[in-house]
């Protein structure tokens, strides 16, 4: 998994390759039938992203097994298995959540999006089997069954009516009307937050963490989920489209509340520096375990794109 | 769950009414935020449906424990559970299938699909938070977690790109193709078959089905399913659009490969007296507990909407 010593730069660039190395092994092949669909899932999972849900698995499996603790070899495998979950669900998001009927947006990590390059009805239908392959290979898992259902029911909840899902549909009822920033907070706390915190809740229990060490693990993720959001917001404004990889702009354009239409961008900054501080604090009972998951919110905290 | 002394018609009446209380229960609440994608949700679920793959769930727990063997409360509940998650998957199916970049259709069940009674975004949403419920309620059975993985795994595929989601994928993409019987039966194999097994098979883990009694239903399981769409096609073409509660007709009119189409009326009902035979004999091994399972059958190939 890489040591302490290791650079955060170069874990993450190892990480990310690695969850790379194993979606393309775990996504069916573009030469089984039905072979568009297949090329659609691939094409919506591969070749880009930052995988930071994957590593957020890996860095909270880590953390989980304390200073000096190993991960086993089937914990190692389950983790692949749970960092790979948690990009397919975040990969079908965006490829729903980029349809006409939602955000119409044709640009999406620098490429077509998945409608565009291929049709509408095979995003759909990627995007709605991307989904049960995500829970799939968290029930192959090679661990233990009790934690193999503990780890269903988190990524359930994440992304569904509760989390994600809902997330999503109360974003899509909220165009064009002035949110509260508890509301707001509310919104992605479901729309972004649950999903990545259920890939750090995934790493701990793969790595089969402490019932404390859960709660702080959750205490962090809670943090980092909002941080990435009002990131995401920071960026919609300040950068270009060709950094981005998305269309720059397009929540204002699309008169969408945002952490920096309500707050102002000073505002924002300020929120991440709270933020940033409050992930901090949560993983101060896990100690030098969770260095990785402290460089993961500086990360989320300082990326530019 | 009812004695064999039960007729077969009052049986599944009681069941069907069950799996609605079930569903009723397990959905969020109308009331519950976000309500317009809760509403939907319920909507798309609740208060239509034959319930024909909830009843093969419990007709195939009643076979599993064997004649005079009797289900313990947990597997009753967990067959509830069970029932239930299928009867999600199969509505979220419905939902995406009404949509206008896939059939775009106006009417189901008798009533106005969901994007019509609501909006697309609304109805995607709606069916892509349906699923992970379905995944979520078998995490939450009360039985083995061993059988639950199982359970899980099952669903998963049966929902996936090499089931449901595939097999929808071919149809989509054989509209004005003339397929071969053989290629059709994959096709429907996958969209409708996978999952009427997976609901068969699912029973029958829940209720500890023994190998050789799971290899019997999912032979009987593939029959049945086959059945299933031989049924539709030629309901298509005979029912009225007012019996049916969906629109008579539109497979000839979108010039969808169907089995009557390839094989005629009369070949298709002969197709059906073979696999019902075939339903009938994979099923001898079970003897007298299979009872209702054979009795779903006969009311597949019997029906008339």
């Amino acid at each position: 998994m890489g040591g302490q010593q290791q650079n955060f730069s170069s874990w993450l660039t190892e990480r990310a390759q690695h969850a790379e190395t194993v979606l393309e092994r775990f996504l069916p092949e573009a030469g089984l039938q039905p072979e568009r669909l297949h090329q659609a899932m691939r094409y919506a999972v591969l070749g880009a992203g930052k995988r930071v849900r994957a590593a957020l698995v890996y860095a909270a499996g880590e953390a989980s097994v304390g200073s000096g603790g190993v991960l086993s070899p089937a914990q190692c495998i389950a983790l692949d298995h749970a960092a790979a979950a948690v990009e397919l669900i975040h990969a079908y998001s965006l490829v729903h959540d980029d349809l006409p009927c939602m955000d119409d947006d044709a640009l999406r990590r620098g490429r077509p999006t998945v409608h565009v390059q291929f049709d509408e009805a095979t995003a759909m239908l990627a995007g709605d089997a991307l989904q049960p392959l995500a829970f799939e290979l968290l029930a192959q898992m090679p661990i233990a069954p009790a934690l193999i259902v503990q780890a269903t029911e988190v990524l359930a909840r994440a992304a569904g009516s509760l989390g994600m899902a809902g997330g999503q549909a109360i974003d899509c009822a909220s165009v064009g009307l002035a949110l509260s920033q508890e509301q707001l907070q509310i919104m992605h706390g479901m729309k972004t937050g649950a999903m990545l915190q259920a890939s750090v809740v995934l790493g701990g229990i793969v790595a089969g963490a402490s019932s404390p060490t859960r709660t702080a693990l959750e205490s962090y993720a809670e943090a980092v989920g909002l941080a990435f959001q009002v990131v995401d917001d920071i960026l919609d404004v300040t950068s270009d489209t060709s950094v981005l990889g998305k269309t720059a702009g397009k929540d204002a354009a699309d008169n969408k509340p945002t952490f920096v239409s309500l707050l102002g961008l000073e505002g924002s900054r300020e929120l991440l520096v709270v933020l940033r501080q409050e992930a901090q604090t949560a993983l101060l009972p896990l100690g030098q375990a969770a260095g990785r998951l402290l460089e993961v919110a500086d990360f989320i905290v300082g990326r530019d794109r």
